[in-house]
């Protein structure tokens, strides 16, 4: 059985949470601000908003340390809505590893909007977490956690396809934000 | 009705010939060494390997002028497989729609399986074409080609997205390289 912290109680976070509760998995559902209460899952969540990755990064980067960390973030550009605000050739996920180099860090949930983490499904298909990481035990650890709490989980690759994950969580909230899908709905992945 | 041409037989200029003449829209499919053969179709898919693009520009650019033109490429490095050989803040659409100022550039096609534009579905979900281009009556007129034969069709923005459109595209690709999906699934999209 895994043990997992969830940081951020937002949509995300609790659909992340209730997921792994569903596994029977154990969670750590810690606010943002409760930096004052450590982290004790093997796993942490980071399930803050990009732009308040650094500081919690910053604050909590010591007990990272030796942890499978996971960064969930698309780092839209919200003034825009029409870029991201990580460098073209980079991505947050890398911005991460460099920043926490004690930690192993994977990318995942950026592509699954929260309804269809609680619902399980995307239309008629499974919902599917792609994980990227440079990490296979990590990757496979959480893939786990993942497939017990009832989805599906897919490899995809190291974390250097975190760019592209990070593309396609971009086009998939700029699709629905201009109601081409619903928040309910997006991009599914058929084996 | 629409007159498409489209040059390159291979196996998506193949599958995207198909589903044209199914919705009652009349093509001509033309091999990339036919350049003594003008094209005469009001919409032109380019559907050739990204490598192959820059002559068939330079050879036709004049004739494309005023045309639709159909960027379909996924321009991946084939020596490491681990990144676009395009700048990372651009697309090989941007380029293509550079080459030609005539053109009205649309980018379609790429993130959909040539098996999948035949059958019609992807896992359990309709075939969805994603279209992004700065030509609104372009795109529509696209979209109502793509409808005719079967397939979905989505408005995916201006031509700025084809950056994220070939980001999918090549985690796709490299999903089915990797065995992780079939080249008869990949990405689906649930409105």
């Amino acid at each position: 059985m895994a043990h997992v912290s969830i940081i951020g109680t937002g949509t995300m976070g609790q659909a992340i949470a209730a997921a792994v509760s569903r596994g029977g998995n154990t969670v750590e559902l810690l606010g943002r601000a409760d930096v004052g209460t450590p982290v004790t899952g093997e796993v942490v969540v980071l399930a803050v908003p990009y732009g308040a990755v650094a500081d919690l990064v910053a604050q909590r980067g010591a007990e990272l340390a030796g942890k499978i960390v996971v960064d969930i973030t698309n780092p839209v550009d919200v003034e825009t809505f029409d870029s991201l605000v990580v460098p073209a050739d980079g991505s947050a996920a890398a911005e991460i590893a460099t920043a926490l180099p004690g930690s192993r860090v994977v990318k995942a949930f950026n592509t699954t909007f929260a309804a269809t983490l609680s619902s399980g499904t995307v239309g008629a298909l499974p919902t599917t977490v792609l994980i990227a990481g440079d990490d296979a035990d990590a990757k496979s650890l959480l893939a786990g956690i993942v497939t017990a709490g009832g989805l599906r989980a897919i490899d995809a690759g190291s974390l250097g396809r975190a760019r592209e994950m990070e593309a396609l969580g971009f086009l998939q909230i700029s699709l629905a934000a201009a109601e081409e899908i619903a928040w309910t709905g997006g991009f599914a992945v058929a084996a």
